[in-house]
């Protein structure tokens, strides 16, 4: 084969004694599924929430799981990551996750997802959000410059899907759209902040 | 002396061909000069726009500016740092400059500086928005959780100034805040994006 | 499955106009065979060099293969990679693959082999050199203290090959070995430097 | 003021329950006064060892000294450091203080300081070893290529010293030395490992 497709999905784990809306688990598990059956890789932060339910539904579809661990100890993946990366780097692992993607789908989401989309954005990477779930993901529209830009150059989109499945036909489609880095990179002086 | 209180500015460079508007720069320059006149070092991300013209007034204040710069190369800093320190690291550096004072002042703003805020949450820092000068900074009282926070824990709350002076006495009197960073990483299994 | 083996292989790409020893590429591209064989993962950082022959090696016996490019443009990867990871965080990015494998095989090596052999002593995850083919491999036993630990503490033990084969039968039966890793931040203080 | 010379002390913190030899400190405290008395700021990783000693060695002659911090906590800082950078970081923060001073001076050193020696080589940043101290820059005569290099490319020799003076005197001399990161780069793709 060689040259996987890779979507990346970005959200929360549960708090310590919180329990997740079963809603935003079972749409999590449908993402991982229907990565898995386009032949795509599933990239997470490899814990547990979304990424674990995700991670799940992409394993039952016989797909392969990727985690990038915020920790050094490969033993704090959740069960359904195949191939365990224990950064060790804390949550400067949102960068990787955010950046090495084709495209990102994201789904509630609290401030460390907000952190990965103004990565992920900065690094030319789609992403597509998954509205109807709570958390930033369901801010975003209202929040966003024209309802989709995270500022005033309007240089990528971000994309709105109202189903798991329509969020990852997005996901696949834009996997294929070139790279805006560079541009960006031309546009912005990078650097600026 | 020994353990200087540490201010950083967060904001953005012109990109090039771009004239960042005079009411932006002075009032970043306004308050370099009055994190200065407080004896505090002035922390930037060493290159143009608000972060030359915020270490220009520290200077003229008399004041220590820092540079963390994204490139390698210790020359592309402007004319104002002190101690220019270049990290190579590309935009990762944002994770430095947020992460690293005691309190960040923001003002204008691009998804650079979004992503800072973000970092700086995550990490503990208290933020202190400019508001009236475009960007992010006058996006978010409408875009946050009750006004002033990231997420729905409601923790750390971002501060909003109507002055260059009332952002400085604000982020002065917030860096000897306890870092909530131990709370935040208790309560919420920082891990989990 | 769920939770495959991942084998590192740390080595130089080759520099502008130059070849690297035929014998040196030959030796990694079986190191990429028999780690597919053994039904292993074969990480390495996407570029040239013994990292290309090594993935070649492995995608002709049908193994998996991943690559954390320093670049952020995932273009620049090998034509063997099936998982290509653009970083774009420059050698930064040598910190992840020396981290996150189960084991490392060493091969040749500039300095930036011998930095990524750094990383893993200090991340706890084991190192195979394999001698013979030159480079930092060739120059550890004479090094290092006992001929095999990279410090005064002599906990984790580099192991040397004298063949691809036999480095990677030490690298898979290594690859079980508790992560010394929270033993050596027990020991050390781990931020001692 | 503005551009000040940042010169870097590299080397060990003690182990808990370790007492590290009197000679070393000593040294490292000399070596932080020279450097004051000269005007340039001491960078540090901002813990014990010979990075308190040479921290104290410094304010003793009225200098400025920074500390890049492993942890994310500033409270971890030795007593001596008037800039703490909490960098959250882990090991990961040896990458900073080797890039970012215009001179390294090496003292002692286990494992850590090997990394940080291989960083600074890659970064173009050069380095005095100090020797008769043991730890490994009494190892890296004998290891080196040609006695001082740390690869076959041999660009950016390693420097001798016998005493704390004259490795701050080479230091200076050297902070002045073009970088020769483009170089290194433009040799040899610097992706390659």
């Amino acid at each position: 084969m060689t040259r996987m497709i890779t979507v990346g999905l970005i959200g929360r784990s549960a708090r310590p004694g919180e329990q997740l809306p079963p809603a935003l688990l079972d749409a999590s598990e449908e993402i991982g599924r229907h990565v898995a059956n386009a032949g795509a890789a599933l990239i997470t932060g490899g814990t547990g929430g979304v990424m674990e339910a995700s991670s799940r539904g992409a394993k039952s579809a016989g797909g392969l799981t990727v985690g990038f661990l915020p920790y050094g100890d490969a033993e704090r993946a959740n069960a359904y990551v195949d191939l365990v990366f224990p950064t060790g780097m804390g949550t400067l692992r949102n960068v990787l996750t955010a950046r090495v993607c084709h495209s990102l789908i994201m789904i509630g989401g609290g401030v460390g997802t907000l952190n990965e989309l103004t990565v992920a954005y900065d690094a030319g990477v789609p992403v597509v959000a998954l509205e109807g779930l709570g958390g930033w993901s369901d801010r975003l529209r209202e929040t966003l410059y024209d309802g989709c830009y995270l500022d005033e150059r309007r240089v990528l989109p971000v994309s709105f899907a109202a189903t798991p499945h329509e969020a990852v036909e997005i996901a696949l489609r834009r996997a294929d759209e070139p790279r805006s880095g560079s541009k960006l990179e031309a546009l912005t002086g990078w650097a600026g902040g």
